[in-house]
């Protein structure tokens, strides 16, 4: 196969709009129905309405337990006349009973003294009290539901009930998904060899599916054979109504995709100006649409969402329902090349009244980011980015109800903020949603009230203490309290076995050792210059001072999987790697908020998890934490 | 069994109170686990956080389809400078592809020139650029997703990808449901005796836990014997965490179902304080919640979701996600007795910038209240009720999107409404409310501006046409347009056979014949006020005068089904019930806009429908409708 190293890049809505017309004008969309019993029909979409084959109720009932009665016998009673009526006069009933003719109005039960067989009543009967009349509920021929309808709990009982056995449906469109690609294998083992994929897009893509009302049917892995390829889609396109080709994530493997479509069908567009995404397929093979969805799982659920989505909706009689829309700020600027129309996933916090949308970093090979993201934005093609500051609609991903619940802690990060997530989940339905942008952008975020707590581990080189200077400093003027959230042990991380045998700092300046940093800003970086400073010695001398990562597990793994020797970090994320760890320095991880942007119960909530019995256990499981000061305050403004 | 008139009603929140006591008491809400595959748990809830095994990528991959190289090597590069690297000095890499040391950065293909085996550029790379480092997705033991946490698509993916092969949730609550009643029978039949009731709760109960996360267990119908009812509970309770017995309506009924709880177990509660619903039955059986739902399927709707729900959530580790709430005007008083909180199920339509919101009819036999709801509004035990015009929390049931696209018609109904509904929701994703209040009643909600259409058909008794004159009197100085919907037949609609002999209106003076009316302000009742009128005869000399309905078609089932003999209608409400009709006059049926409260485009879509050729030959199927000026403007204030 020739390699194309320039794909053609259309615009999103012409691209969508060329679509449409090719399956409009090959009457794709011509509506398929099916009949189905009624007990069989929930979640399904009616295909004509449905009207009701009975009344209901079919005869005059009793809306109450008690007598029915002629009114008339009844029109002469009062409480200074009270009537008795004979027992030919009345009859038992309770509600729902019959009211047989010449009977015409119900007295209810409380309102009635009997003396004997005879019913003694002190109100007159208006004609017809208390009685339903026929097809109070449903009158046969009502409509229940019109067409395009989609039948829920409720439809189900009215269907029974009006007598309907069969409903008219939209088929379920059904799906067939290829994963191709020779690096992709089927499942993650330890031993897994450098360049192996583990293949999670198709799974992902059924299981869209099922939320649209479709039907998946999965191929195992085509490797990158021609003929292979072929074959599977010979066999998978007469069983689907779409066919999805989850390709490789390289250019060479797009072309290859492009090429089988071309060869049994027509490729319609290769290439779309959007970001991600960019190298989606669209085609027709055997009068049926065909989608390329790229390697990477971020472009794939965004390709599968702009174009599956609607297709399938439309071909069940729907339309898609619009996203709820919420304007945001964005806690930071996000450049994008004109000419794109850019996705950009973020978090969502509301900080007093304040709706704040945090992009998510941008990779699409990032898969966890759709876990994480709470919405996207879009960013159109005739935007050259847009500012920190600036409102941008973020289409929802979550309900509303569960992003305002959101409480955000920026800042460094410590293994206790994934224990406090969970607690505060769990027992308070509280979101903590944690970014590690290091202590000092944790305070930066303060200042600007972009976070509710930032989690901090700043030592003050001259006083030798931890964060109340740097607080002091930086929030002045503000309400703050540094909750302490754990001491915990700092240290160098190496190989199991130790290796290289590294002891000390002074270890790092052997060019041999691969070291590897945490960004700037890092607590940990910040100790790791102060110990350096100290033994006087010189930090570009280390191999490796410039290569950065974010966070402690992300050290721990990169020793691990022999991406560096060695990195500084804390004892935990060494134990739960089952890493060798080198002691340096204790140090104070606390958690810093401003009262007057976290509502307070949530201030006792954050509190209480730092204390309960549950955290410290755990973080004593982990190894390196001192627990004697978690969940005291440490220090407040005097304000 | 006794027969016990008076039951507790118990105050909604001290019944909720003491009902989780005793099953906290219990211990019934401990957890319990189960292991499930990865393929299987969409939807499923976390019963413990879910730690990544692997990272992700595991190896230093090429973020970009190029070369891999030594950054040193290429230090010197640049425009004037290119360097070229010998063939041991890179490596042509895919997206994804393995970065083995000792290279460090990736070049995009793009910027390479290929002489031979040489690779020419003409920028430096940076260190690490274009590399993913190890765990840039997910580090091992990274949490993917907290406790507590219901796991969608995405979710899936990023466990197949964390090589996390079974999750540990909370297992799927069954709930056993038992239908009871001697009335009850299992379908409906054309020759159903009266006093039958199709049983159709327990498929909605059914249908209602499995949206709420649980598996259910339907029993078959158990008629009103002691030892039946016992040997059903005893065989359902060993399988389910929480029993519904679904009663009958009558109180003897429930005082059965209670009595057997009482017998197996303890009766907790017998009667809330709310309306509808009040005879609901809390108890224990076997350390399980045991629930009695009254056979109202509005009242069971509400019981069950106010019990069962929070139960069920809280049983997955959940708890119920609010609903939407919407602060609508409403337009009606609702009074409410003072001591009970009532629910109140709404209509919910924006009219302009107002949401507004219309009280359904309130009996809880009215299971198609149930299909028809957009919400509900809640009357504290302390309030009297609520005056028209005063805001009130509406909880949707609905999605806000489809409620904002809601057409509002009230007035006097034609069977074409029903089409024009399952037309514009097809066709144009309109969802057409119509509220049958008779012609007059749809001319008032227009003055008040609760309704953006009436369909009306008054006739002008001085001028002998229809409707214009009503319009210009009552909607003096507004922006009116009168569109004709249809012409058609109404007449005295009568038992297939005409049995009776019934020729014209004179012989609804015969008391022997049994007619019905329709309600006061209804165009078919001053129709039929004005022939009496014309021929000279007595109203109140007719049997049944008084007695009214609200809809052609439920004066037809009327005659269809006994409860009279004759009434007055249109033709095809006649035809569809197969009876006989003897034609008295055409008159017009318009539908009246005000096109300050309506959106344009829905008024152009509204001519487009009465247009259609779908429109007229569906009407003419039905038969007696003149279809010449359907979808014309007739006439339109001069404003």
């Amino acid at each position: 196969m020739k390699r194309n190293i320039y794909i053609k890049n259309t615009p999103l809505k012409e691209a969508i709009i060329n679509f449409n017309q090719a399956l409009d004008e090959i009457g794709y969309f011509c509506p398929a129905e099916e009949w189905i019993e009624v007990s069989q029909c929930l979640g399904r979409v009616t295909s004509r309405p449905v009207l009701s084959r009975r009344s209901s109720p079919h005869y005059q009932a009793s809306a109450m337990d008690g007598i029915a009665v002629r009114a008339k016998d009844t029109f002469a009673a009062s409480e200074t006349t009270p009537v008795r009526l004979a027992e030919n006069q009345y009859l038992m009933v309770d509600t729902g009973d019959y009211v047989p003719p010449p009977f015409d109005a119900v007295i209810m039960i409380e309102d009635v003294n009997f003396f004997g067989n005879e019913a003694e009543i002190v109100k007159a009967a208006v004609p017809w009290q208390h009685i339903r009349s026929v097809g109070e509920d449903l009158v046969a021929q009502d409509m229940i539901v019109p067409s395009s309808y989609r039948l829920g709990s409720y439809e189900i009982a009215a269907l029974i009930s009006a007598a309907v056995e069969r409903v008219a449906v939209f088929r379920q469109p059904v799906v067939g998904i290829i994963p191709t690609g020779t690096e992709l294998v089927a499942s993650a083992s330890p031993d897994m060899e450098p360049g192996k994929i583990v293949e999670s897009n198709s799974y992902m893509l059924e299981a869209l599916c099922r939320e649209w009302g479709a039907r998946a049917i999965r191929h195992s892995i085509v490797e990158d054979d021609w003929d292979k390829l072929l074959q599977a889609v010979r066999e998978v396109e007469p069983q689907c109504d779409l066919l999805v080709i989850c390709s490789g994530s390289s250019a060479g493997r797009e072309d290859y995709t492009s090429a089988v479509i071309d060869h049994l069908g027509t490729v319609l567009n290769h290439g779309l100006a959007i970001k991600p995404g960019k190298p989606a397929i669209l085609g027709l093979i055997g009068g049926k649409p065909v989608i390329g969805v790229p390697g990477y799982p971020v472009s794939a659920q965004l390709v599968f969402t702009l174009f599956a989505k609607p297709l399938l909706y439309r071909k069940q009689g729907l339309v898609v329902p619009d996203d709820e829309k919420l304007p945001c700020q964005l806690t930071r600027k996000i450049a994008s090349p004109m000419g794109v129309d850019e996705f950009v996933y973020v978090n969502v916090a509301k900080i007093q009244d304040r709706y704040l949308a945090y992009p998510l970093s941008r990779g699409a090979g990032v898969s966890s980011n759709l876990v994480r993201a709470d919405g996207v934005i879009t960013i159109s093609s005739g935007q050259e980015g847009v500012n920190a500051g600036d409102y941008s609609q973020v289409a929802l991903m979550r309900p509303r109800h569960e992003i305002e619940l959101s409480l955000v802690c920026m800042g460094s990060h410590d293994l206790c903020i994934d224990l406090l997530i969970d607690y505060l989940r769990r027992r308070h339905r509280i979101r903590l949603l944690s970014t590690n942008v290091g202590s000092m952008g944790g305070l930066m975020a303060l200042m600007r009230g972009e976070t509710h707590m930032a989690g901090i581990h700043l030592l003050d080189t001259e006083r030798g203490s931890y964060n109340v200077g740097y607080v002091q400093r930086y929030l002045q003027g503000k309400n703050w309290r540094l909750i302490n959230a754990v001491r915990r042990q700092q240290g160098l991380i190496v190989k199991k076995g130790n290796p290289l045998n590294i002891t000390s700092l002074e270890d790092l300046l052997n060019p041999e050792i691969r070291f590897i940093n945490r960004q700037k800003g890092a607590g940990t970086r910040i100790l790791l210059d102060y110990l350096l400073k100290q033994a006087g010695l010189d930090p570009t001398a280390i191999n490796g001072y410039n290569r950065e990562e974010y966070t402690h597990l992300a050290v721990a793994a990169a020793v691990k999987n022999d991406a560096c020797d060695c990195g500084l970090g804390i004892m935990a994320s060494a134990r739960v790697m089952d890493l060798d760890f080198i002691p340096l320095a204790e140090e104070q991880y606390d958690l810093c908020i401003l009262t007057d942007l976290m509502p307070v119960d949530w201030v006792d909530r954050l509190m209480d998890a730092l204390s309960s019995a549950e955290f410290r256990e755990n973080l004593r499981k982990m190894g390196g934490y001192n627990l004697e000061l978690s969940g005291q305050i440490i220090a407040a403004s005097l304000l």
